[in-house]
């Protein structure tokens, strides 16, 4: 059913009609990412909010500019829902009858047995859907935002229903592999355990603490921006992430994130305890663990070893 | 009784003898920002750990490097303890009979009131206590780790008890702002404060939260190492900071860090709360108001608006 990806070759299109639906950082970053790597023979762009299709055009991000959701999925090979998880039932329902049989449906949500529950219902017999999981990012949202290399030696995570057919899951890996990222496979409830403590439980911290410093009288909120170097300004890199897509996450990730966030909060009571006794052979047992942790992360290749709490200071702007 | 610095202008050295005890991120940091800005006629360097001294020689970090504390601190005009704060007591009854009548010694530790407490006791009369804080770092340890931008447009508090002499606080600012430093003076209770959200519970939540991985079993552990780009490595990099030190942190500001943290706990509480609720209204303007606090901390140059968890591609190595 899916095109015939067996002779692929760097700079030949694996997909002939690539429809991208939803052009904020990760959906303007496909667009750039597969059209530098050739990946796709057109490009079509999709988008609900009209000030979001001018800058697409403006910035020539695809071959063309669907009027519609509708009609940019209409003929499209490969579909891809970049939009927040919660948006992903109404667009499923507003493209399902305009896609062509054959076609791919995938998307990039950083939950996946709550998207496939929301897309699912939605897409017509002959219509694969093959869920995508690009973990990358930056703390910022839009059209400008994306960059080319965005996914470049990044995991992204396939989560196809056991049902799905393997000719479309190998297309959808082979699209992801010529955007530079490194593929896995695995099931959405274990995608959504796992991304609960690498990902969601992390970012719902960082909101947390930056919420505490909202919530300070405002003389001790202005000094704590002030000396923010200290630590806090990495939170608020996190804690700017975009609103909408991370309310949605914990709204359809709910039962995993809970179960993560009970662990965080007895070890974080542990260590209280700690404190207030004055268990410092505690305390340096703790943190000796966490160093070796990110050692495993470097060594892996998903972070730098460049040290950058102390901030390039060209990149940073002197204080009067 | 400090020396005169009305005329001090750049190149020319503002204090004769330097001593640094203690030569790890910020000791060897400091000993390449003073050469480099030409802040002072001698630098010496003081370290208990023979190895380090070896390699402060190796380096030519400094002038002089001496075989013992003592020795280091006898003669200089302006000593910086630069060790871990709890070991600022030993190192203060081992050098104060040594000071020359004028000197003035500082410090470099993140808590204030304890470290006054620690050292005062230990000088002579004659000699000037005016501690400091220049909140500054990476999660980096060791004489190698250091360089001499550290400082620059960061911010150095400087928290001299109440009968400190006038001139040796002038003398201290200046010392900070020739590194390039931007220097505010405030209480060391307020300061400790401050730093307790700003800093404090900031690397707290991160060591805890990578605890938490380290508890995970194995098989899901490694996932979370390879799928750490969704948020979780940003965690790892503060948690990465030298323990010794952050243990001493914990147990010398009990207090305001118990205070602080009993307020993130209330609001996590509540965050918890929203999520079981389906409270999204609820998570979207939290996560609207932690964005206004970032911009905050750009606006004040403390932090780069670039985007970052889009590490630069050529930064990280391939996974093969």
């Amino acid at each position: 059913m899916a095109p015939d990806i067996s002779g692929a070759s760097p700079g030949v299109p694996i997909i002939d009609r690539l429809a991208i639906i939803g052009l904020g950082l990760i959906g303007s970053s496909i667009a750039r990412a597969a059209r530098r790597n050739k990946v796709a023979t057109t490009i079509v762009a999709g988008d609900a909010d009209p000030a979001v299709r001018a800058r697409v055009e403006e910035l020539a991000l695809a071959d063309e500019v669907a009027p519609t959701l509708a009609q940019a999925a209409e003929g499209a090979d490969l579909v891809i829902l970049c939009v927040p998880v919660g948006a992903d039932a109404a667009v499923a329902q507003e493209i399902g009858l305009h896609l062509k049989r054959g076609a791919i449906v995938s998307d990039v949500g950083s939950v996946k047995s709550a998207v496939i529950a929301a897309i699912a219902p939605h897409l017509p017999p002959g219509v694969s859907l093959v869920p995508a999981h690009p973990v990358a990012g930056t703390e910022q949202s839009g059209p400008d935002a994306g960059f080319d290399s965005l996914f470049l030696h990044r995991w992204c995570i396939l989560t196809p229903p056991e049902d799905a057919d393997t000719g479309a899951i190998a297309l959808v890996q082979a699209f992801w592999e010529a955007l530079g990222s490194n593929v896995e496979i695995m099931t959405p409830a274990h995608h959504d355990l796992v991304l609960a403590i690498t990902s969601h439980v992390p970012h719902l911290i960082a909101y947390n603490i930056v919420g505490t410093v909202a919530e300070l009288e405002e003389a001790t909120r202005s000094e704590v921006l002030k000396f923010s170097a200290g630590g806090f300004r990495d939170f608020t890199r996190i804690a700017a992430s975009d609103p909408t897509m991370w309310r949605d996450v914990f709204l359809h990730n709910k039962d995993a994130v809970l179960e993560m966030l009970g662990r965080f909060n007895e070890d974080l009571t542990a260590l209280q305890r700690m404190i207030r006794r004055g268990d410092g052979e505690g305390l340096f047992d703790l943190f000796t663990r966490t160093r070796a942790i990110r050692r495993g992360i470097v060594a892996q290749g998903q972070e730098t070893a460049a040290p950058d709490f102390g901030r390039r200071a060209a990149e940073t702007p002197a204080k009067p």
